[in-house]
């Protein structure tokens, strides 16, 4: 499994990796984020990772290390930057930092450049930096292509029924819920307490966003949800149905060969 | 009307608004976008601004000069930044502007500031700009508040059913649809042509971005969605269901007085 | 009239519009800036926005959204930044803003762009935005021009005399003052209270700027001399003097066809 | 071991931690680098990680994770920036990452931030980084800590003598070779491969360099001296005069207390 | 002379200087910059800094290291930046410069920090540094003071009258002409070849500027107007006329007292 | 002498020199920075221009003016950023400068532009804006050449061992010591006050940084070692190696002709 994960590898097999056509690379994003008392810091990171290197493996990819902060927690996706243990990073250097990597792979001749997201706050920034590094690329004679996706824009309907058999309420509220900590129980199970399972309702989220954040607005707990519904055999059906989904988008989307005008 | 357009007032009126307890300014945002053969560039800063001036008039507060120019349009909610008359900013000025425009209110005793986005795109830049104001205000001392808001995110279910009989399917392939091209018949019939409105089925968005965009994976009319059912009565509906529920939300969230710590 | 204003158009007028040679776009560029008891806050914008439709007719062009809000407000030339009313940008988000419009018009095919000011303190920023976009476009091939002009550098001597027959004391003193009141008299009549014009002689300013400013440098009025003689009938030999002169001017350096090397 | 790895924390049992007088938070960084045949890409990253590992469980801290990516690689010190598998960032997005880290620990309560580095290139920018941070949250009235060291630094005489029987050359040519891969050796044997070690002599560098790098001017191996003398004894040498000089160092420098002035 | 030299003083020595009531430093800013055949490519830091020296004698003031870059040459005050010779900041870096050491400045305690500026295009750039500079400190609780200006500013009517018996063109075309020639010739003579002083006409220079520039609308000389009439002597009483304006000004706006509010 | 430096001549002189083949730029970098009681503050800036000055006339280059700031001191080889006299720039300012200063000669036709360091705490900061320079020209079809190094680097053995009969102590501990007092007593002996010259033993430095610093932790003289031993027969020593080690480097790195690709 660690063959995927492009810092085990040394640079005579990267370079191997590199010439070949179609090379792709997948950088899984996440953040540093309270998930609740029942889940770690770091279940954006660990599961963007883990999703990139289950689709790397179906696709022939390899995995970047991933990005381990993310940009500010917000109250209406993640509980809010103000709560202990969210260590975030501002706009532009999240945007800087995944345009120079970016460009720096493209620079290196990779076909291609995934950007696995798994923290939904993430998003816009790392398009920022990605439409930057692939336009400026571009500019210069690059063929190579860019792609950007969260992983739980993947899930389908049918998977969602069996994950969320009462009905789901939303990826909004889903912040250290049932999706996160089922896939957290089939991927690193020695991480998650379920003991400490919040059972409070979902949270009842504002459509606009206030500033200075109030505190009182979203739960005490830091989920937006209970995660009692989780099991690993739904973290299972989630991994199967979004790395499926991602690896057929990527079959239709990756560049099979070399970019027309690579260097 | 031009009462609440903060652009047409002279200093000392303004002053006096400054003056009050809980002064309110609300900026709108929009973008120089295309929307298709019916509808013209500016929709999203003329629905921003339009939306603005009733909540204003609701809640005392004055309207800002409105942002003309937004985030590039993304192809999964705005046809794509390389569609012609899609004139943009990237992050950095759009998130440079909003903070220094909204520094700027605060340094001169607005009690809150409210964004009220219209263009889906600019949201999480304006989100950065926003919170770096507020949170460097507030270590200076200024209890002043910013508030920021899409404005469709106010329409509630019931509007919904009215607007879209036939079903809704969903905000992100409104761009050019019954929503925006309904408030501009009641807004600005003027510019609104419904004899060129686009007939095609719904566009299929992928659920992510690649980059460079091919245009190809979205309609060439520029539109998500088709706007034959599209009226100014909609757009009544949809204005009053906005404004209303903003209105509701400003007068639990607005300070009514002047900032704790205020200079 | 309306029709010389590029918000207004759909995008397939604005692409029919685009596809000739020679296709010329103006942006106007003001600011949110005090201007004293008669005027309202937004004259510098208003001023420039109606100057670039006048020209516009006359040389073929399109008036893109004006730039609503300017540099910081200086006392030697506009009363100072600390005025209430006057909402300004630093250096860094009004070069960015320059910057990116001018670029996507450029991208997107516009042959000259023109930038209009009428806020005497943006021109070197704007001079900044503007050169970087066309050198960069330069260098990846583009052929496009761009032009950067203040109004009131246009008005003639024979007009002056006509405007100032007391005598004419300089531009730097004119922030509130003759020529701004005689043009909006004649633009925007229903914004100007003559009734409240100041009667104080005109603004001693030092030959160089102070930090922190002291308030006490300039009138407390916040116009730098008084706008007693404006009448609209001097505001249209204004707007036609300057009107004409930057056709005249524009005429001589707007490319009439398609750059060389253009895409 | 795990449990000094701030990701695997629940935020419960970070917020007791942070709550402790003396809290410390230790952020490893590292590289995306070539490090020649015998040594995988994530060689500084994970070096960093597991010093900070062993550090941190001497003097209480906890480990945050590790920066993956670090600044260009240069000739003079790690083969340069040119080698396939170097994936580096530039100088703004690192001193804005490490800025906004240290800023977030600091805001959320740690009294004491180290940054362990692990890839010499990166040491200014991450000096910039920090005292950015430390100093605008000193203006704020914070009284937190930080400390900036990188690990080969406290390799002390005695045990440089018994890890390079035949004498030290120096830290410039020690890329790929006998310190790195008997830590290597010792932490993760899994990823070196000893029958590929190259067998050249020391790279010899010149006291300067050019721009735009010529690649001939350093070991086409990437390495910049053998690792013939590596093993895991020697690995275990290093790892403990190391971890053992740093903790010797923290106990000295560590506010061993809430910082005076914290909020 | 060299005692007002900021670089010339030891550390104890400046010390001393420092810690007395109304400390000054003056900062002289010019540019390299071709400024015709008969004169230096540094005039404009030469004369900033000989002018800085001048009054710093009569106010006990400490000259700082000069700038000697500039903003980009703009051919409407300076011949253009695409003249031979020419070697330019843009702004941010300016910008960024000037803040910095200002802000360097007052945290070592300087009472009053003169910029004195000797390159027109640097103005409004010098302005946005040394303005966030003040205000950032101000906001920490210096009172310390800024004061921007630009020499030629300082000559009265009657000075001009005698440097200029033909009568005085305006300081746009001063370029390389006879005030800068007869500053030169009273300071630096052995930098100045009257044998080869231009004989053309003033230019005539367009209200606007265009993009990129055409080098055939500005003499090919790189100077704005002949320096035929230039003289020591005259360079004499522009010196005395403008340094005795200047200390006379400085006397106004100086603390000569430690700043309110003072560490 | 003063024929080697560029602000010396003459537009029509300089351009004559650029039309050369393998024409060579050097540019000094230095810093305002406090050397102990017995040197002045611009000891790093004067240094490097005279070293600059004595290669420049071997190899036939010319001198730029002087980089006079530079990045902030640090306590490990300096004496640290918060001794008074120590007036410093931050990175983007100093990176911003190089990249502006250096792309400004490179598009002006230089073959090769040398940067010449004489403070430490520069050279990262200069390598960013050296190399994002050299790389944009490439992209851009420039084939100019870089080459940065710190003039210290060039002091060969037998020279150290003249220089400090009684053993060298490490580059660390020359701030304020007998490397620069001995340059400094040939090149500016008036500068120098041997009377002054602390007597106190080598500082003894921590292997890391602290943030905030603890002024305790340097000697309270800002001189980390004592310059007893320094005269000015050293300074021509050390002058001669330096200079004669530079000019030879450079005859093998210069392109002597113009570069492949230049346009």
């Amino acid at each position: 499994m660690s063959a995927v994960f492009l810092e085990n590898l040394d640079s005579e097999s990267y370079a191997q990796f590199l010439s070949r056509e179609g090379s792709t690379v997948i950088i899984p994003t996440g953040a540093t984020e309270q998930h609740g008392p029942h889940l770690p810091l770091g279940v954006d990171a660990m599961l963007s990772r883990a999703i990139a290197a289950e689709v790397a493996r179906q696709v022939g990819a390899l995995v970047a290390p991933e990005f381990s902060y993310g940009y500010k927690s917000q109250p209406r996706s993640g509980g809010g930057n103000h709560r202990l243990g969210t260590t975030s990073l501002g706009a532009a250097a999240l945007t800087g930092m995944i345009d120079d990597v970016v460009s720096s792979f493209i620079d290196q001749g990779a076909c291609n450049v995934i950007v696995l997201n798994g923290h939904f706050e993430n998003y816009q920034f790392l398009y920022e930096g990605l439409d930057n590094a692939v336009a400026r690329a571009g500019r210069q004679g690059s063929g190579s292509r860019g792609v950007l996706m969260s992983y739980w824009d993947f899930v389908d309907e049918h998977t969602l029924a069996q994950v969320f058999p009462d009905g789901f309420l939303g990826w909004d509220i889903e912040h250290g819920g049932v999706l996160e900590t089922s896939l957290m129980l089939l991927l690193h199970p020695e991480l998650v307490d379920m003991d400490r399972v919040v059972d409070h309702p979902p949270a009842v989220l504002t459509p606009y966003d206030i500033f200075p954040e109030d505190p009182g607005r979203t739960p005490a707990s830091g989920c937006l949800s209970s995660a009692k519904g989780a099991t690993a055999a739904r973290g299972r059906l989630l991994l199967e149905a979004i790395s499926g989904a991602i690896t057929t988008s990527l079959h239709i989307e990756l560049q099979p060969t070399f970019p027309i005008g690579v260097k």
